[in-house]
């Protein structure tokens, strides 16, 4: 995380608390410091939900009797959809609450919702937050026997978003240590960059490229262990996958960037520059995608674009993310 | 629909788009084009429902596994509720999203927000727009996999009122032939009454009159088969059903209507009014009713009223559509 | 209900409508006039719904089919939550209708709106109004096939918060007769208080206290079968219960309390006040805590708080209310 960067909450120095004493997934808060085996564990465990998907038995009783609470203090109607159709499917209860609204009228302080929560036996809280390092202060302070998944907190990590694209990427490219990936956009602010770096790092993926406005890279770009690049041209030439990143108009504040039509001349993914990457080569967003600024709408819609598919992708990963964490406590 | 009816969306020239190869129900858009077969189908699926949902059991699985998502760019708690209700009890999950205010934020267009709705593999789309056309125009870009229900587009139809009206019709009158039915109100702006007039038509009850002021009458009302009347005195006499439509003081622009008290001194229906109707003429409502505007309210709750047997009844005409046009893809 | 209290709704003298004619649990409105008999089946069905809690089979399929709909006129996330909860876990299908906002659009009124719910076979009513007498006033105009639970009517009655609390006394001190109960705060508007005070007489606890400033002590406090006292020390001496009410700054009108700070001097339970109880003294507080208004926090967190054990209770308590009043019109 960039020291410029303000935050509510300390983090931890590593992520030994998402794992229990028998390395299983307990919390999934982020990609850093998980084993790449655990990272492998969730692709499989999503590869059966996902061909499961195709059949007439879509839905299974895993999570029976389990109540998972969606607890947004962001609105993200894509991602809160997702988590919830994913719970539906393994036959859980979900509760959807709206924490830009709820139970602050009462002045009720986030703690006491938490122990609230927890008393009335919800077994997994799915958090999104504005602030970085929001679902590490939640799992400091919640029950035993409660589990906790990160949907998205601040600058920090979206670990999820993470494990779909790498599902969807494994798809294309079995072997990752052959590939190269390209990550386009704002990756000083971005949570999703963070994360995708730390799992294609993870899992051993050949090179990992970024291509970013230079107020937009994190000066520890080269020990993050990825290379950076400074036009799109450099940067798209042979590779296997380019990963563009949403352009965060609601996160950016001064002149990072000084128009969207500049932005899309110098970085947006136009059909000739996706000519440059391999002849296989796919093209991924996290969407929703600003059609004309971080991608032409040819390229969104065109042959390469994977875009719907990692949507798709996204009820299977996190199907398995929720069954393998709730697996830990529960059984 | 009338020329001066503005609409943003063109809607094609017939409805085979709602049928499969194999004549069965795939997206239930409009009556209009529908052959009276399938409307009949719709009857009895509904009459095997209606009678399920006396007994203990009355949730059944045949929806199971399947989502169904409630995508309501009007609000309409009713309506909303019923399918929800439907949905439910056919043991489907359902997703209600309000579009008025979901993903707009973040700028996803319409297509956008569908194409990733199909990606994580919603099975049904129930649709409410204030546009004309906009179910249709959902039907042309979806995945094949996903059916439309229409659940009220702009003026244009709103087929699965008409369709439980005519059940509740059919319960007070099994021979349709021998009927007259009148429908009075603001005609001209009416999707309800649009669809109830051809599906009135297409099960061949024997009279269709329609009762409204010269400027909520459409000019082509000949060509609809309906015969207009300008009183109600001459509308409602010896008529076996009369549809009031609700005066949609929201859908209303400039100068139609002078004032409620006026309207309902000319078109109201009072208690004297009902008198008018043959012996066992019922009275029917699509709800919310505009009491002291449209009807007395002594009439509303009197013992010709059937409106809250039309509630009731579209359940089982919703489960009916739903399940059917479910079948057609899914199986 | 003091004669100061403005109230819409007219009670009833007695609560006979609450039992059917063999005596069982129809609607759950008030304490008021129910049989000791009663209260305590409901506690014995709350406690093995509490025990199931605990295993691997959460979920029960007594209510599978039925629909419960939340009828929240005045917004309650944990009050709502624990209901939902409890219907779900009951199988049953739920509706969240949150009437501030909805159908009143249409100008549908509350009658009309309970007529189209029973209409769509809506088999329950959980209904939390900011008028007193609301949920007796829809009782009276209910369908036969309807159960009505009162979640909180104005100023009057929140009995299923009584019986949880009855529920998490009895879990502590399983001899009623022998034990004191001490209520703190502001009497005079409290349905918490009400409801409290006819559960501990109807299960025949030894002694009620009350401590209030003056100005929010009914009148009629000694025609209640409660022992006022003046100050904090004196009414918590040797006490084994405390039940703390929440200050409901959003009730208050005019003067009744100086300021929060000078309400906690002499009504705030601080951890010196709290030794004063008996050896085994628990204290409760229906949530959510007004921390270092009505209570210290250390006290809140402190061991003799079962605060969140209350929350707890409240699901296996609202599933035996729930199932309870469904038994007796459903089968």
């Amino acid at each position: 995380m960039s020291p410029t960067q303000p935050t509510l909450f300390r983090l931890p120095p590593a992520a030994q608390c998402q794992l229990d004493d028998e390395g299983r997934l307990r919390h999934f808060l982020t990609i850093e410091g998980l084993p790449a085996a655990l990272l492998e564990e969730i692709l499989e465990t999503a590869q059966s939900f996902h061909t499961a998907s195709d059949q007439a038995a879509r839905k299974v009783p895993l999570l029976r009797g389990k109540t998972i609470v969606n607890l947004f203090f962001e609105a993200s109607t894509r991602t809160r959809t997702t988590f919830e159709l994913a719970a539906k499917r393994l036959s859980a209860d979900v509760l959807n609450l709206d924490m830009a609204t709820a139970a602050t009228t009462k002045g009720e302080n986030l703690l006491d919702t938490l122990r609230n929560l927890e008393a009335m036996h919800c077994d997994m809280f799915v958090v999104r937050h504005h602030q970085s390092g929001a679902a590490h202060f939640i799992v400091r302070h919640v029950a035993e026997h409660v589990s906790v998944i990160n949907a998205g907190d601040g600058r920090h990590a979206h670990p999820t978003q993470a494990m779909l694209d790498m599902f969807t990427l494994r798809q294309h490219f079995p072997d990752f240590g052959s590939i190269a990936v390209v990550i386009v956009g704002d990756i000083l602010h971005s949570r999703v960059a963070r994360s995708e770096i730390q799992a294609l790092r993870t899992l051993g993926v050949g090179e990992i490229r970024v291509v970013a406005p230079r107020t937009l890279l994190p000066r520890e770009a080269a020990s993050l262990g990825v290379v950076p690049f400074k036009s799109m041209e450099e940067g798209l030439a042979g590779a296997q996958a380019v990963i563009m990143l949403r352009l965060q108009k609601e996160r950016m504040h001064g002149s990072f960037v000084p128009n969207e039509a500049e932005y899309y001349q110098f970085y947006g993914l136009t059909r000739a520059r996706v000519e440059l990457l391999a002849e296989d080569g796919i093209v991924m967003h996290p969407g929703p995608v600003n059609r004309g600024v971080e991608a032409e709408s040819a390229v969104v819609d065109g042959p390469r674009s994977v875009i719907l598919k990692q949507v798709r992708n996204g009820i299977a990963v996190r199907m398995a993310i929720l069954s393998m964490a709730m697996r830990s406590h529960s059984w």
